[in-house]
C-alpha cells in the first residue's frame, strides 16, 4: 500500500503528490540538489550552448542525437508540416479577439485531431507522425492568432527557417536578425522538458485511458495555463513591469512577502537551490538588454532577484525558468499574454516525449480520495425539505 | 516521504497511483467492497429512484439536497442558460464532420470560456455560475453538433424542460415520452460523479495550477474519451453488436480473455463486486428492450455478463457502469459514438463539484518520475556524429 496508516485510522494524503514517483523516465532528470538539468543525459547548459530546439525535439523522442542526414530530414518534415489548413484559420478568426493565446492554441489543438489522418492509429510511428505535426503547427497556431486578434494579416510559415525564426517571423511579420532567432531558440530549448511537471503529468493521466495524443496535449495546455505553472512568465513580467525603479526592489520583495503573496517567478517543488535555466535566461536577458536600450527592466529584474534570494534562498527558493523566460520575452518583443503560448511552443516536444514513455508500459491513473463525509444520509421527499 | 526505498536502492514507483490517496473529500464515497456509491452520504439507489439530474448536480456542488424553491431556481436558471452562443454554432460548423462527439464538446468548452464574462474570477461564486453555464450548454453543444453533421437543422433548447429531456429533444428533433426522458435522467444521475476517477483527477491535475475553471473541463473532457475510461460505454457496446446470438456469448467472452484482450465494460480500479450502477442500468436496459422490441441485444449482453461473471467474477471483476450504459444509450436510439459525449453531460457536475473542493484547498500536483537514464552524455558536435 502506498499509503500507510500513520497510526490516527486515516490513510495518508499525499496532497499535491509530492514525493510520490509516478513512473521511471530515461528522458530528463531534474537534480534539484545541485541545480542539474538532463536531457538523456546531456547537460541543458552545454544544448543551450550547442544545440537546436529541432535537434533537442528529436533528442526527446529518439533518444539520441541526431546525425546530419537524420537531423536534416527532421528540420524539413517540420518546416513541411508548418502550414495549418484552412478550417483551422477560420476556427481562430471565430474565436472572440480576447481569447487568450493560451487558450486559443488548445481549442485549435483540440480541433485539429480530426484533421490528422492518423488520429486514432495509436502505433508509436503514427503518434511519431502526429507528434511532428504538433510540434510544427503550434507556432503557426499562436502567429496566426495573435495577427488575427490584432487585425493584421496572417503571415504564412516559409520553410527555409527552422522552428524559432519561423515563429518570430509569423508573429511580427519580418524576418529577426540571425541573434534575436538564436535567443528564442535557446529559450525553447529550456522549455522543451522539465520531467513530471503538473503540464507533463496532466498529459500522462490524459494518456493513461488511451485515448489520440491529440487528447492528450489538450490536458497539458490546459494545465499549462495556470500562474503556479506555464502561467508563471506572464504573472512574473506584470509585477516586474510595476516596479518604478531597481530601488524600489527591496520594498517590493518586503511587501509582497508580507502581505502572505507568492514573489512571481521564485521557487520550484524540485529545484531547492537555482534553476540553472535561470541562469542561461538572466545572462540572455542581460544581453538583449544591452541591445535593445531597456536596461531598467533588466535592472529591476536583477535587482528583485538579488532582494528575493536574500530573504528566501536560505528557504530553497530561487528565480525559476519562468523569472527571466518572461523577461526575456519581453525584450523579444512579445505581448506578456503570448508568453504562456511561447511555452507551449517549446514544452509540446517534452509532452510527446512522456506520453509516448508512458505508453511503452500503461496504466490507467486512478488514485483514490479519502472519504470523510457523511455516510447514511436519509433521503428526504422535496415537500419535507425546509 | 511517500515512496520509500524497497530495499533495492530504488523508491517505490507508484504506477497508476494505486491505493495512493491525493484528497480528503466529502462529495463520493465508492465503496468498492461493499459494492455501495454515495453521493454526500446518499446512497446511488435512492437517487436513482428518487431524485432528478438537476437536484443531483445540485446536492454535489451544495452538500445538501436543495428545497422546492432552491430546486426550481436552479433548474431555471440551467434552462436558462441551455442556448450556446451563435459564435459557437459557427465554430462547431467549422469542424470536420468526422469529428468525434466528444472532441468537439472538448473544443466547444475550450473555446467557451473567453465568451465568459467570469473567466477570470477565481472566486466560489463565480466559479458556481460558470459551472451552471458549462452544465447548461454542454447538452446543446453535443446535440447541434450531432445534428450538424447530420446535414440537420439545429434544435434550439427549450427552457420548459429538464435537462435530460431537452437534451433528448435537441439531439432527435421530436420530445422523447415521459418514461424515456426520466430513463435519461437516471442514466445522468448514474453518472454524474465517481471519486478520483481518471476524468476528475485530471480535472484536478490541471485546476491544481490555478488555472479557470473551463480549463480544468477541457483536462477532464481529454481525458475520459479513451476507452479505459468514458470510451469504454461506445467500445463495449461495439463488441455486444457483433456477437450473433446469446449462444456465442461464452465463446466470445473465452476467445477475448484467451486473446490477451479485456472484456470490454468489465472491471474496475475500485469496486471488486458489482458496481450498483450496473445493477440499476441492467434493469433499465431489460425494461428498454421490451419497449423497443429489440430483445436480442439484451439477451446477449445478458449472456455476456453471465458468462463474464463467470470467469472473472472470482478474480472480482465485475460489469461496470459503462457495460450497461451502452446498452440503455444504444437502446434509446443515439450513435454509439455519441456514449462519452453523453457520459460528458452528466460528469461535468461532478468535475465541476471535485475541482472547487481541490481549490479551498490548493496545492500543486507535481509528482516525480525516477530517473534511470545515462547522466553523463557527452555533446559531440553534428559533423562527429555516424
Amino acid at each position: 500500500m502506498g499509503s500507510l496508516d500513520d497510526g490516527t485510522g486515516r490513510p495518508r494524503i499525499h496532497k499535491g503528490l509530492d514525493d510520490v514517483y509516478v513512473k521511471e523516465t530515461r528522458i530528463c532528470l531534474v537534480d534539484g540538489v545541485k541545480g542539474r538539468l538532463l536531457y538523456y543525459g546531456y547537460d541543458i547548459r552545454d544544448l543551450a550552448k550547442f544545440s537546436t530546439f529541432e535537434e533537442t525535439a528529436y533528442l526527446l523522442w529518439h533518444g539520441r542525437l541526431p546525425n546530419r542526414e537524420a537531423l536534416a530530414a527532421f528540420t524539413a518534415e517540420l518546416a513541411a508540416n508548418r502550414p495549418i489548413p484552412k478550417e483551422l484559420v477560420a476556427l481562430l478568426k471565430d474565436l472572440p479577439k480576447n481569447t487568450a493565446p493560451i487558450d486559443a492554441v488548445r481549442t485549435a489543438v483540440s480541433a485539429l485531431g480530426a484533421l490528422d489522418p492518423d488520429l486514432n492509429d495509436p502505433s508509436r510511428t503514427a503518434n511519431l507522425r502526429k507528434a511532428l505535426r504538433l510540434t510544427a503547427k503550434i507556432p503557426t497556431v499562436v502567429a496566426a492568432f495573435h495577427r488575427i486578434r490584432n487585425a493584421q494579416r496572417v503571415v504564412k510559415p516559409n520553410g527555409k527557417y527552422p522552428t524559432a525564426t519561423d515563429y518570430l517571423r509569423m508573429l511580427t511579420g519580418k524576418k529577426p536578425d540571425k541573434r534575436t532567432a538564436r535567443i528564442m531558440d535557446v529559450a525553447l530549448i529550456l522549455h522543451a522538458d522539465h520531467s513530471m511537471n503538473a503540464g507533463s503529468f496532466a498529459a500522462t493521466v490524459a494518456a493513461s485511458t488511451l485515448p489520440d495524443l491529440y487528447s492528450c496535449i489538450v490536458a497539458a495546455i490546459a494545465t499549462l495555463k495556470g500562474p503556479l505553472h506555464g502561467g508563471a512568465n506572464e504573472t512574473a513580467i506584470k509585477a516586474l513591469l510595476g516596479i518604478e525603479s531597481p530601488e524600489r526592489a527591496g520594498e517590493f520583495v518586503h511587501d509582497t512577502l508580507a502581505a502572505g503573496n507568492k514573489v512571481w517567478g521564485f521557487g520550484h517543488r524540485v529545484y531547492k537551490t537555482w534553476d540553472p535555466r535561470a541562469i542561461i535566461l538572466r545572462d540572455v536577458a542581460k544581453e538583449l538588454s544591452g541591445r535593445t536600450g531597456n536596461e531598467k527592466l533588466f535592472a529591476v529584474a536583477r535587482a528583485v532577484e538579488e532582494a528575493g534570494v536574500a530573504e528566501l534562498g536560505p528557504k530553497g527558493i530561487y528565480p525559476n525558468v519562468d523569472y527571466y523566460a518572461g523577461v526575456v520575452y519581453y525584450l523579444l518583443g512579445l505581448a506578456p499574454d503570448l508568453f504562456p503560448a511561447t511555452f507551449a511552443v517549446a514544452r509540446i516536444s517534452g509532452w510527446v516525449a512522456q506520453v509516448l514513455e508512458y505508453w511503452e508500459d500503461n496504466r490507467i491513473m486512478r488514485p483514490l480520495d479519502y472519504y470523510v463525509g457523511p455516510k447514511e444520509a436519509v433521503y428526504v421527499p422535496l415537500d419535507q425539505r425546509t
